[in-house]
């Protein structure tokens, strides 16, 4: 079974984005083994300059990168596919039998792409701006969908 | 104060959405006068074949149409803008004295788009399908952070 980490900073403050990731981690189960992991923000980066704290959050990130594992930077910078795009990459890490899918998003700021390893993949959801905090909903459904598509469940219409 | 209004086909069924659409419709309060407005879905309409059921859906959506107003119709096919895309919206309609403009959420299998008026918009959030339900919530904060753009407030980083 493909095991699926993500990984983002601090905790999910929205009590209702809590409840909603609960119901997509659940969902997953079904087909990977899901974990996330919050990383505990530094009081001080929340008075850093824009640069200096996005430069911060983005070294937390990367020293928690495990050797072999396939990350996926949430980034609005990063490649914009749709629901089915989505699904072959996790068919074609499976294929390439990768032990671990890492999906990180970073804090309001974003995540500097030049500080992780050269393979590692950069997934937008959308032109569209999204808070750091939903995405991890929209992730999570996006993932839970991308399962569906590969196994031909109904839950994806088009 | 602009009104805008919020129109989809069946009520949001996960709790966690509702509390999600409930934060965002408060904090939308303070820029534009907002109604949301559900239709009720017909019970016939569940057993109906796709392309049926989307004629039914599309057809009590239109029915809801108020002269004068401006309606978008959120839809996979439709523009792809940024968020910043988003506010010269509103702004342009602002400027135009639109009275009110209608934000209309098909059900599972989107709507027809040949069934609206010419001047009638087409809004894709993103390339990526995203469940109908989930839209709401996505779609309620794009519209907040809209405003906070045209109001140059903190809420949008970049």
């Amino acid at each position: 079974m493909l095991r699926i980490r993500f990984l983002w900073i601090g905790r999910t403050q929205e009590a209702y984005l809590r409840e909603g990731l609960k119901i997509y981690q659940q969902r997953l189960q079904h087909y990977a083994h899901i974990v996330t992991e919050e990383i505990k923000p530094q009081r001080r980066w929340q008075s850093l300059p824009e640069i200096t704290r996005k430069q911060a959050e983005t070294k937390a990130l990367q020293e928690r990168l495990l050797p072999g594992e396939q990350c996926i930077l949430l980034d609005e910078q990063g490649q914009q596919l749709d629901s089915i795009g989505l699904s072959h990459w996790l068919e074609n890490f499976h294929l390439q039998s990768v032990p671990q899918i890492t999906f990180m998003v970073g804090g309001p700021y974003g995540v500097e792409r030049e500080a992780f390893p050269q393979q590692t993949k950069q997934l937008s959801l959308s032109p569209m701006t999204f808070s750091h905090q939903m995405v991890r909903l929209i992730l999570l459904e996006q993932v839970y969908r991308a399962f569906t598509i590969l196994n031909g469940e109904p839950y994806h219409h088009r």
